[in-house]
């Protein structure tokens, strides 16, 4: 069960009033939840640097017409098997296929994976979008 | 139809080892793969800094047993209509769950629509993927 | 003068627990520091974003053996005296210079002049670091 | 004695003009330097993941009224000797200055150091800029 603490901050006036309004053109209503983003933003950041367990998105932008495109995706999402969640395929264009692949694994796995499928020929770009399991994340 | 053409690079021998090899590391098999690859990226860059259309991923990890939580995530894109192209929702654990939207618009438009999703109570972390459309990226 | 206030921000304790240990590593000892940086880091990304007047430093790794390299670092520099403070040039051996310029001013002013010395011929790399005039960051 | 050797790329036409385009808007007149700048980049990026000897600029914000703040970045400085090129100190106003400081050694040593200043309190603000020595970098 989580267990909820409360605990105080102190700043500088013009400091706390100039996050207010950042936070606020950023769509926060509340300080807290603004902090609260701030610092599990740092542990998904520490958790991809300690190779934790993590999870994320592999982007990626591709010409389906190119010879062998979705063959050698397929193959080396099969061999990846344990990281790979699900994937969506999604029709750009007549040419352009974006593909969004869930991954979850150790850090170190899954950026060797987003690097396998980006360093493709048929790929023309790809990002790895770094999050986390949510287990300590709460 | 598409042109290839075909231009000269000089560069100073120790320089294009150092390349062959970081790109090697990196799963390219074919140094003018790896050439393009960076030439993509700094236009994928290019095009959301210019705030030309483009498309991308937005990520979000959040406890779906928060009230309210998916209500305020399926009226957000109901909004954004025009931006959501198609989501997948992927299951972590018994709280946690990972969404994949995939999304195509005017980076600003997009960039606002992840920071409505991303500031949620029930979002614990999110984050959008830059890339392209792919007209432009042959 | 400077006023302090004093907030209370309610957060899950296995949050603030992790928080702690990751800013520990980060070399805080204090946890009201470490959540005014990640404050502080925020607006100064948004002082950029914004085009407000900022400080900086452009920082450009250069070969001075080339050929006029001296000189076109140094009259791009002076065509922009209203942003340069200061520029420390550190020999790093017998060819490479480090050369650090402290700048204030608009972003986009400063992003051109960046921009201007990275791409000269006789640099082979360069970066942009973001800071503030420290004004609204108290 | 650097060797100079010429190699061909292929790329689709419109790739290329619109990389000649995105070059011009930043800088450059030429398109081999861009291309050399793109690759010299991932080769930093590529010595700081590794752990290699490079060399970049601590750049820190400070307000020098906090006590003893001169005094703490001086000592962190001392037992960092090894690593401290040259530090140049920037009035930016009454209260804030900026401070370069030139660093070389292990990627891990120079992030560990950066650390240790940024997370003092009297530095509102810091950053590291990656850069390298220049060895490999032709």
């Amino acid at each position: 069960m989580a267990k909820l603490i409360r605990f105080s901050v102190s700043m500088d006036e013009a400091l706390v009033r100039a996050f207010d309004r950042v936070s606020r053109d950023h769509g926060y209503v509340n300080r807290s939840e603004a902090i609260r983003d701030a610092i599990r933003g740092q542990l998904v950041r520490h958790q991809w640097e300690a190779g934790e367990e993590v999870a994320g998105v592999t982007t990626i932008l591709y010409d389906h017409h190119r010879p062998g495109a979705s063959e050698a995706l397929t193959e080396f999402q099969h061999h990846a098997l344990g990281c790979v969640i699900s994937t969506t395929h999604v029709h750009l264009d007549h040419d352009n296929c974006l593909e969004m692949i869930a991954v979850r694994g150790e850090a170190r796995t899954i950026e060797r994976l987003a690097d396998q499928l980006i360093s493709l020929k048929s790929v023309k770009h790809g990002a790895l979008t770094a999050t986390s399991t949510g287990k300590e994340l709460t």
